[in-house]
Formats: structure tokens, C-alpha cells, sequence
């Protein structure tokens, strides 16, 4: 049973803005590719879906976000190396909770810092061959008993905005 | 005094994703595309401080975001084309919060609906001559006298977490 | 019958790097936004053939692309509004080529010049139900009865590289 | 003396478009990021040049492109992992030309193909300190003594279009 994962990425030029630093949007595709990551740590892979096929083995489910968040507190600069840290917040029925740090420096001792936080609720979809629509399902046995919940005391409380 | 404005834009091939709708990151792309949109249609811009010039009339500042975050209700498909509504949520010394609602079929009488909310807050920023660094600044006159916070009944409050 | 088509778009923050400028890879997204832009003004759309579905009015077809190529001359900056011109370059039985110029500054007199150029091969492709792929076919009437290659005079050729 | 590099990179879901493949324009984000990474194998940096500092040890020079192209062969998927060759074709005095393979399926004996092609053209400029501009400077010393041009067999000829 797992709640923590890791996974280090180099900020390309491409990710980055006139602003001399990572755009903010691509911390979200940082996310996603560690949530992704994580998947595959653990044996599974997202659907697509492509086609209307839903014939390989196994439950086939995808993670379509309803929320997503980020809080900037230091700047990422190009080839710079991030650790992305993700955290199963809260796990419900149909939907995941994530929590994420940015670390810069991930290497350093005296200078290892969170450069930014995020969130993700993810809702688990399988594809309905009746209507062709993905629809939420219950989040399938196979990932229930290999994903579970962190400690409440890891994650902070969302600020009150 | 304004508070309010809005953007057309299409979903573009690239900004969609295997899933076959705009991919989640892009959202944050769409919003930062009208709050620049709706500052030049104020007759500012926002300033990217390149090389260490600071040497343009007026006061020069930029908007780094220190919070972003989005809630995806309805995906937004190939060509599709959605009004991004801006609404200023809240002003205070240093930084501003916007809203943003995502309209999807926005001429349509029946079938205008909202796709995505998001929020950002944003920090007003100069460039310091000395420390060669942004720093937070307080948020001009010029657009002090121009933006105002938008009727809090405009705004729903943000779900808690 | 047409050969040419203009869109005009902003370079938006995003599409900046850390030199400041456009980053290059973006320009190939302009000349698609440009060339769908293009389709649609003939009454056309590029078929995403989602879900094996191919029951639409009319030809379905989509348009790959298997070249594309950039030369650039001057940067862009942000928030610079550009004319990308398209121009049909080639029309063979299964595939169109086309042809870009980016104009900066495009309302100057005296300052509207040439800051990239760039070339597109696209394929004919139609959803092949049997095989559930993409296979390539020929241009459907409609669309020949609609475009044509511009006069040779107005393309240069290839740099022999 | 090194005139070839190999990168690794996973298509991320981001990198994905809704015809269910690596959208074309990443191909350049993923030949760019081997070019980078090239350039770290060897020792050196890529230098942003931001607010006009030139001040670190060593020839600062950053690589514009002038030139990009991809000619497409076959679709590469979500997850799938991709290895990108690198090839340096031509170095001129202040331009070096490079040539790259994209092969699918890199670690199978039988399935092992080059699913797109690529090409850069990029100029060795430096920042002058008295126009505030980057300039093309021929390629420095530390660069030349440890890039070479690949024999002339590795790369085939360009298709005349």
C-alpha cells in the first residue's frame, strides 16, 4: 500500500516564459506527469479510450480532473531539476484527492525548499458502450488495494480564501 | 471603474489532449490570455523586464501569480469556441484576485452554460534596480483607478476542501 | 477557388521563453491554427475521428501533416500581433501543400516585413472502419472544387540545404 | 570529439492531441530538449542571457534556431517511449546543423524504426553589452574541440520538395 511517490524533471526551454522562469501553467503538467508516474509505479496505465475500444484486460479506467490548484512560492528557471512529490490526500468512492510539493534544490541539504504546492481531485471514468460517454465509476479493487491515503499530518490544511 | 470583461477564443488543435477535449493545463493558458486582454483593453500591459530596463513612461510592474486553480465541470472540444469571463474578486495593497467563469455555447440562449471556473491571485511586482529582483510592490494608481472588486454576489464563495 | 488565406493572432505569454521571444516551436502552432482558420472559411472542418464515429454529412476527412518546416528571420515578441499568410503550394491526388509567411508588424507601411516562413506537407485521411485506422485517400471534391495552388511566382523555392 | 547523442523521453499525456497522437509540433519540443541535453553531455549550458548579465566564467553563447523541420513517418502514443538521435551534421563557422532520428520502440531487436526525422539549423550568438542584442559570433574554442561533424553516411541527403 502506497500514498507517496517521487519524480524529478528538468525544466526545459520550452517550459519556460519571457519572464525568465517556468510558466506557471506547466506546473500542472508536472503534476499530471507524476500522477501519470505514479500509475505506472504501481502496474497501471490511464486509458485513453481512443476509438470506443475498451477490450485489453483488466479494469479500464481514466482520470479526468474536476479540480486542480497550484501556489507559487519560488521560481523554477530553465534546467533547473524539480522533485515533484505527490500525496494521496484522500481517497473516496469514485474520486482521488492529490497533494503535491515542488521541490527545488531536491539534492541540497541546507537548500532543499518546496518552490510550490498543488492539488488534483481526479474522478475515476470507465467508457459506457450504451452512450459512448465516459461516466464515473467506483474506483476498481486493483487500485484500491495498492493505493491508500497519507497520514493526515503530511499535508497541510487548504488555506480559507 | 471596471470589473468585469470577457474573451472569445477557440480551442485549438494542440490544445487538446488523447482524452479528445482541451487539456486541463490550458484552461490556466485561456485565463491568463484574458486578464492580459483585459489590461491592454484598460491601455496597459504587462511588463516582462527583460535585460534589466526599466525605462518605459509610466509605472512599469508585472503580475506574477502566486495562486491558480481551476474546477472543470464540462469539457471543451476542437473548434469550440468559449467566452472567458473575467471578474476582479478582490483587491487589496499588493495583489489582486480574479474569477473566472468559462461559458461554453456563449451565443446560445438555451445552452450557455458554464464549462470551468477558475481563480487566480496575482502579485503586483517591479523590477529593483539594486537587487537586479522582482519585488512585490504596491499596486499603482493608474490601475487603482481603473479596476474595482466586483459585487462579492457576482462571485460564488470557494468551495472548501 | 482560393490560394490564400490571413489570420492574425497575438503572441501570448505562454508562446514566450526565457530568450524573450516566441518560442520557435510555436510558430508551427500558428501555421495550423492557420490552416484549420483556412478550412473553416471554406465551410470545412478537420474530422477528429473520435470513437470509430464517421457518421457525419459528407466527406470525413482529416489532414496529418508528414513535413513541416520553419526558417526564421526575426523574433516576436510578446503580446506583437502577427498575419500568418497561408498559400497553397501544391495540390496532388492525397496531398496539399502549403506554404507561410509570418508578418510582423502587418498594419506598418513602412515596417511590415517577413519574420518566419515555413511549409506544411498534409495527408488526405479517412477512417478506414474495417481496419479502424487512418488511411490515406483521395481529396475529396469538395475540397478540389474549393482550393488551388497559387501562381508559382508567389512561393520561392526551397533553400537547397 | 562526439558528433552523436541519444535522449530518452516518454509522451506525456499533454504532448497528445485529439487525433490520439504526439501532437506534430512536440516532436520540435522533444528535438529541442536532445539539443539541450547534448549540449549538458559535453559540459556546457545554454545561456538565457537575462537582464544583460554576461558574468559567468567562460564563453556565455546561446543557439537560436534559423532553421526546424520534421518529416513523419509514423504516430507515436501516449506512454510510449521514445529515443531521440542526435547527429551533428554540418558545423560551419557560426552555425551547426543537426540531424535527428526519432526511434520507436528503441529497445526491441525487430521493432526498433524511425518513426520522424528532424533537422535544426542553429546560430552561436552572444549578448553585446552595447546594443543590449544578441549577436552571431563565431562558434567558441571549447565548443569546436569537442563537437565534430558525423561522417557524411549517417545522414541522408535531404528530400528536394
Amino acid at each position: 500500500m502506497t500514498y507517496r511517490f517521487t519524480y524529478r524533471r528538468r525544466v526545459e526551454f520550452a517550459d519556460t516564459d519571457v519572464a525568465g522562469i517556468m510558466h506557471f501553467s506547466n506546473f500542472f503538467r508536472f503534476m499530471e506527469v507524476t500522477e501519470h508516474a505514479f500509475y505506472r509505479s504501481m502496474g497501471f496505465s490511464v486509458h485513453p479510450f481512443r476509438h470506443g475500444e475498451n477490450d485489453t484486460d483488466g479494469p479500464n479506467v481514466g482520470w479526468p480532473r474536476v479540480h486542480a490548484s497550484a501556489d507559487y512560492r519560488l521560481p523554477l528557471h530553465f534546467e533547473e531539476e524539480v522533485e515533484v512529490e505527490l500525496l494521496v490526500e484522500e481517497m473516496r468512492n469514485k474520486t482521488v484527492g492529490y497533494y503535491f510539493n515542488f521541490w527545488k534544490n531536491p539534492d541540497s541539504k541546507e537548500d532543499r525548499v518546496i518552490a510550490a504546492t498543488g492539488r488534483f481531485t481526479v474522478v475515476c471514468v470507465s467508457f459506457d458502450a450504451e452512450s459512448r460517454k465516459m461516466k464515473a465509476v467506483a474506483i476498481p479493487d486493483e487500485w484500491r488495494e495498492t493505493m491508500i491515503a497519507a497520514p493526515a499530518e503530511l499535508i497541510p490544511e487548504p488555506v480559507k480564501r
